[in-house]
Formats: C-alpha cells, sequence, structure tokens
C-alpha cells in the first residue's frame, strides 16, 4: 500500500498527455494530493497547488508519485536531484515507469540510508499464490473489451464512483500501474509471471461482505491475441458475476494488429460469457460502456441508442453521461 | 541449444517415478544419451550403461541433464560433488529444477571458472517480444487438453515421431520443463511475465517451410481457471492450424481443483475452435488422443470406438496404439 496524500511530480512534461498518470490520481481520487510539483519547463498543469518538497511535507504529503512518462527511458539528472532530496525530506517515492526507481544506484542507496520506500508499480512485490477456483463471497464485476486501451479502467473507476454516490460499498481493483497509482494498491498483471496470473486476481479480489462489489479493471481483450491470455487470467480468476462490455465505435482495428479488424459487441458478448461460465456459472452481462469521446454529442447518443436497441442491454459513456444505468442494473442483478 | 549427446544423472533417486524425466529423455530420443549416471542408493535404472564422468567424456558426452527431482528443493552435498566434478571435467549441466543451478554459488563460481555453461530449463532466457499475431508459413499443431497433465506433451512427441518414420518435416516444440530437455531448446512458458507469453510461442513457431510441422506442445487447458491464460497464450501464439484434443477418461475432476468436475470432449472441441479461430480462421480440429493408461485394452479400444463415433473425429491413444490416424487426419487437412 501506498502512504497518502501525494505530492504529484510533473516533472519538465514537454506537454498535458505526458502528464496524464498525474491527471488520472487527480481526477479520481481529488482529495488524495496536496499539490502538485513541477520543474522549470514544465507544460503541464494540473490546476494544484504549486508546492516545494518542504511545503508539501507541512501540508501532509507521505509519498512523491512519479506521474509524468519520461523521455528515452532514461531518469534524467535533473529529475534526479529533486527524487534524492524528496527521499531526504521523508517522502517515499512511487513510479510507474519501466525504468525501476530501484536500479538507479543512488536513488536505491539514499532510500536505504533514510529508510524511505520506492515502489515500483510496474513490477509486482508479492509471491502471488496459485489460483484455487474456490468461490469467494461478495459480488465482483470485470470490465471486458473489444480491443486494449478501450475505457477498462475508466469504466470500473466510474462505477466505483457512482456507487459510493448511493451509499454502496465497492472497490475499484487495480490491474495496471496507472490504476495502482490512483488506488494506492493493486496487482500489475502483466508483469506477473504466467503461472501466477489467475492466482494474483484471486489474491486481489478476496472474500468480502456479500453485498461489496469488487469493479476489477479488465486488461486487453480475448480478442487480441498478443494480450488475450492476461484477459482470461482475469476473467478465471476475477469469477465475476457480472461483465461490463467495453467498446470504442470510431476505431477500425485493434490496437497494434493494423491486419486485424474489430470484432463486434456480439461476438464480445459470447465469448466472454463462455469463457466466464467456467469460473462462474451464474455471470450475466450487466450492460455496455462505449467511449463516445471521438463522437460529437448527438452521434454519441445514437451510437449508445442503437447499441442498446440492438443488444438489449442498457449502454452509455459512463465518463461523458453518468454511470448510473450501468449501476441500477448491476443493483439489480 | 543445449549441446548434447547427454549423461542422464539419476542421482540418489528413490524410485523410478523421481527419474521420470530422465526417462522421458529416454524414451523419446533414445540416441541422444551416450549413459546414466547413478549414486549410491539409486533405485532408478534406464537400462542405460552406466559410466564414471571420465567414462562419458571418452563417449563424447557434452551436457550432464539432472534427469531426477530432488528432495526439499534443496540440491544436496552429495549430488554437489558430482555436478562441481562434471564441470571440472568439461561439462555443460542442464536442469528443470524449481531450485536453480545458476542460484548455487560453488556451481557458478566453477562454471565461471571453467567456461561451461548452466541450463535451467525451468526459467526464460530469452527477451521474448509482444506477440504480433502475423499468419506465419507452414503448418502447426495444438494440443489441447480438458485438463492439465493429461497427455499433451506425449502426444506431440508420438506424432512427431510417427510424421518422421513417414519422412514428413515435423519439429516437436516444446513449453514445459521437461518437454525442453527432451528437445534440447523450448519455452518454459508457465515462467514467462505474462505480457510476452503469446510472443514467446510466436518465437518458438517461426516461419517454415510450407509442408513443415510445427507440433506444438500444450499447456493447461482452457478449462482450468489456474493455468487458463497460459493456454490461450499457448492458442492465440501458435495460431494452429490443427488441434488434437487431449482426454484422460478415468479422471473425475481437474487437478487440483476437487470441486470442479472434467469438462466433455464436445465442451473442448467448441470453446477451443472458438478462441482458435481469431488467431486463425481455418483451423481444424484434427482428431483425439486418449490416454488409457489405466484400462485394461478391451475397455481401452471400446473407450476409442465410443469417442471416435460420438465425435465423429479419429480417436486413438497414441502413446499405446499409435499415432497413425492422427498423422493421417492431420496430413489430409
Amino acid at each position: 500500500m501506498i502512504e497518502t496524500p501525494y505530492l504529484l511530480f510533473l516533472g519538465d512534461a514537454p506537454d498535458p498527455l505526458a502528464a496524464k498518470v498525474a491527471q488520472g490520481i487527480r481526477d479520481w481520487r481529488p482529495g488524495q494530493s496536496v499539490g502538485q510539483f513541477r520543474m522549470a519547463g514544465c507544460r503541464a498543469d494540473l490546476g494544484l497547488p504549486d508546492m516545494t518538497l518542504t511545503e508539501a511535507k507541512a501540508a501532509g504529503a507521505k509519498t512523491l508519485v512519479v506521474g509524468v512518462a519520461n523521455r528515452g527511458g532514461v531518469i534524467s539528472p535533473a529529475w534526479k536531484k529533486v527524487l534524492v532530496a524528496a527521499l531526504e525530506e521523508g517522502f517515499d517515492l512511487a513510479s510507474g515507469l519501466h525504468n525501476l526507481l530501484r536500479d538507479e544506484e543512488d536513488l536505491a542507496a539514499v532510500a536505504r540510508a533514510t529508510g524511505r520506500r520506492l515502489h515500483d508499480v510496474r513490477v509486482p512485490d508479492v509471491a502471488y499464490p496459485i489460483a484455487n477456483g474456490l468461490r469467494r463471497r461478495g459480488r465482483r464485476m470485470l470490465t471486458v473489451g473489444t480491443d486494449c486501451s478501450i475505457g477498462k479502467m475508466y469504466t470500473a473507476l466510474c462505477l466505483e464512483r457512482e456507487m459510493r454516490a448511493r451509499g454502496m460499498t465497492a472497490t475499484f481493483r487495480a490491474t495496471g500501474q496507472t490504476g495502482i497509482l490512483i488506488a494506492g494498491a493493486g496487482v500489475p498483471l502483466d508483469a506477473v509471471v504466467a503461472d501466477f496470473m489467475a492466482g494474483a486476481v484471486e489474491w486481489l479480489t478476496p472474500d468480502n461482505d456479500p453485498d461489496h462489489w469488487d469493479l476489477i479493471e479488465g486488461q486487453g481483450s480475448l480478442f487480441h491475441v498478443s494480450y488475450s491470455g492476461v484477459t482470461l487470467a482475469l476473467i478465471h480468476g476475477g469469477q465475476p458475476d457480472a461483465l461490463v462490455l467495453c467498446h470504442e465505435p470510431t476505431r477500425t482495428h485493434l490496437r497494434g494488429l493494423p491486419h486485424v479488424p474489430m470484432p463486434s459487441l456480439e461476438a464480445l458478448r459470447d465469448l466472454s460469457l463462455a469463457m466466464a461460465r467456467i469460473a462462474n456459472p451464474g455471470v450475466r452481462v450487466a450492460g455496455i460502456s462505449i467511449n463516445t469521446a471521438a463522437l460529437p454529442e448527438d452521434a454519441a447518443r445514437a451510437c449508445l441508442a442503437e447499441a442498446e436497441a440492438r443488444m438489449g442491454l442498457p449502454a452509455t459513456d459512463p465518463f461523458r453521461f453518468g454511470a448510473g444505468r450501468l449501476v441500477d442494473a448491476l443493483a439489480a442483478l
């Protein structure tokens, strides 16, 4: 578990997109960050108070989170200076970068000397068990998609926000690096060793109160051959009671596979149910989440109405139009 | 690639079963081992010449293969003495043990000093790519099973033997530790990091001659929630042209999951085809391999006849009755 609250490190982000991890943390955990730390030349701004390390420490911040992508896969000397100073001020560090904090000898040495922790959420730090397939108490929802990078994390987060607003008990379960930094915990599933994938998902979604919902962040797609094994481990380890189908209507081919057209929502429904019934015969499809960011509002609403009529399931863009109808469907299951 | 021929190390095996890896190598690569090395108290015997290290070296052996399971997960001092002597005699070492040769400081030091190699086939030593899903030339068969440990490796090896006897070009592609020691190369898929599983299978089964068959060792089962993600990575990374369904008719529940009954061959066919068509729309089920070791011969033949009539596919126990009818079916595809 990463200690909160955070100070969000934006570094010298060349544009807002480079700071999208920090943006996600600010959007989804608005009370969790006391401020932002920006270096000279930073072109991102989260609208949070700019703070020095000392100011953030005084405001209670416990962890400096690297919320920006680095260039060229190296942690630059300019960043390094801030990260070392943060450790010396008493901050833990957290990062989802491919090049790990712990692999930087100076950071590792200062962390040892100061007793601070380096959280590299890119890689697992737990010895996960082999999955045992036993049914667990509590309810579980998993987002599954026609493709990768299609809104599965945002959909699960939207559901959590709406459920909590209604007084339901619900926990977003992160399975990717950005999700882990938002939630402060989770499983970086794409970096888990094959034999332990499903066991890691069982570990992430343990026995719970009968009316508690685990809202599990999906990964990959059963139709995307590069990552489908990860997706299936989520379906079988998560043993969901409910699936939410995620789709992007303007995409013409699978991400990174230009020779493979997008599957239909019907194909996603049928294959996902066939696989999910192996772990939980009672699983149902609760509804459809369509990422309409690329469409003007009237086209977005028409797209949702068409999908809803065709599939006989509630369809919404939960980030744009709210997750209420999906939560209605989950609550009614 | 592990250099051949081998000297098979049986150590102080308490019974023949403890030396089943060595048994597999002897059964499937009969010309590949010059002899066996047995210590005092060894209760396994492969029927190969007993040799000292010096005798085996003179007979041309290049690699000492640990063909025996160790007790308690430790490499005993008695074993260690032989392994060190083998390195000093000029042998490479190969092992599929969970505790790695490379993690033994004395073995690692002697290997460095002598310039010999330590092959720990339990873990990958290749930086596999992310799968790209592109079609490759050549033909591919994958064994899929109703459960784990059901005959998928033996079936692929039987097919290789029969194809080669007919003058066809075929290569067994190992995806587990025993298979890798038999073949001298392969991918230890259960130890690969999730994101690279399907890419590792693509790497293992590259472009080939149009009439060449890759005979891919399956792992796990789509119905076994602990390992199904690994199975799906094989189906999508291997993009098989043909599947052979593997089954064990006397098993009552899935291995390690006493609460889960065995699926039917029909369910295996339908789900495997649905998943395999995503990577290769032309995939076909070629036939059925049933492990009848637990049945007397008349019951075994009746079981095969029943499965064949019911499924409309050739069914055999290829280890007991030959793989001819399966190869006929593959050749006719």
